[in-house]
């Protein structure tokens, strides 16, 4: 087994290393570097032709790319501590709010990262700044419906830690990278990022 | 329980009840009109704060919003047949390709639908038409990724039929609706797609 991995700030390949390390799962990791492009090679395309990390390879050469897809295959692998709900209704729940989350957080950091940032600029992405601006409200909107779960519950998706949770701090964590730091006026949120990051997994 | 529904061309309504049909499962259903704005009424915006159908609310009182979250508390309720996948392998490939289907065929129906379809636009959403036409040419690199899956196994995520089938065609009928029909130069997307829609579930 070999996990394609990419170092930070990439949102989406430490989903996968939090996950491991909440686990304690060691994975035999290869390094691609997004700065020299290698994730658009024609060797890594052919193991992930989104050319993007993270992608795991198996021992029988399946290829699984997309982080939560990689870490759902190891929580059926190591089930305990169980990380995507342990009942229907924890499965249900907790699949809510990683699709919240994706859709009305990490959706428009991406648009924001993608069409406004000088960095994705120089790659020459074709570039829609007017959009791309007017993502960043909507992240703010997205940013208050956690901040109202999270005035109830310890955790996004209620009292447990969860890969919900680790999709909005490695979320938020790029939010910042790219100029936009949770807003000061959501204590509940910012508290939860500060009880999140003290876990040691958040170190990966 | 109640399933909150809304009907065609809504495409996420759909995946659940194609869904269901494939279980066998009845639900007991009651209906959100989407042309009366129902989904933001107060009333619904308590339930699901996303203002979206559909939702499934249990006997507790706990809501479940999101298509999908609602197949996978169904799915550990009913897991025979496996539409998630019953194998790590399986669970991992199956969600690897519900994600990219997601990201790269319905993130592109969406930004078409949201910023140049008319109907839309009679909404007063705001509309980037320049960015909803940019799009288009992402939604046939989409469509292209698709099709060359589908030369190779005959269901989009391997052998058997599965989540990702019911996501794209759904997303498929839904971008027909809108104008973007599948490409004629597809013909294994197209065999998929006539293979899909005469299993009896294709009329929910």
């Amino acid at each position: 087994m070999i996990y394609y991995d990419s170092p930070n700030p990439a949102p989406n390949p430490r989903r996968v290393r939090i996950f491991a390390a909440e686990k304690g799962i060691e994975l035999p990791t290869q390094m691609v570097s997004i700065t020299a492009r290698e994730q658009k090679s024609p060797e890594f395309m052919a193991l992930n032709p989104r050319g993007q990390t993270p992608a795991l390879q198996l021992d029988d050469g399946t290829v699984i790319a997309e982080s939560i897809a990689i870490c759902r295959y190891l929580e059926a692998l190591h089930p305990a501590p169980s990380l995507f709900g342990a009942t229907p209704a924890a499965l249900g729940t907790i699949e809510m709010w990683c699709r919240r989350i994706e859709m009305v957080v990490m959706e428009p950091v991406g648009k924001i990262w993608v069409h406004t940032h000088p960095y994705t600029e120089r790659l020459g992405l074709h570039v829609h700044k007017e959009y791309g601006e007017w993502n960043r409200p909507r992240l703010r909107a997205g940013y208050k419906m956690c901040e109202t779960a999270l005035a109830e519950t310890a955790f996004i998706a209620g009292a447990d830690y969860s890969i919900a949770d680790i999709i909005l701090l490695t979320t938020v964590d790029f939010a910042t990278f790219i100029g936009e730091p949770l807003p000061a006026d959501m204590p509940h949120l910012t508290e939860w990022h500060a009880r999140v990051t003290a876990r040691p997994s958040s170190a990966a």
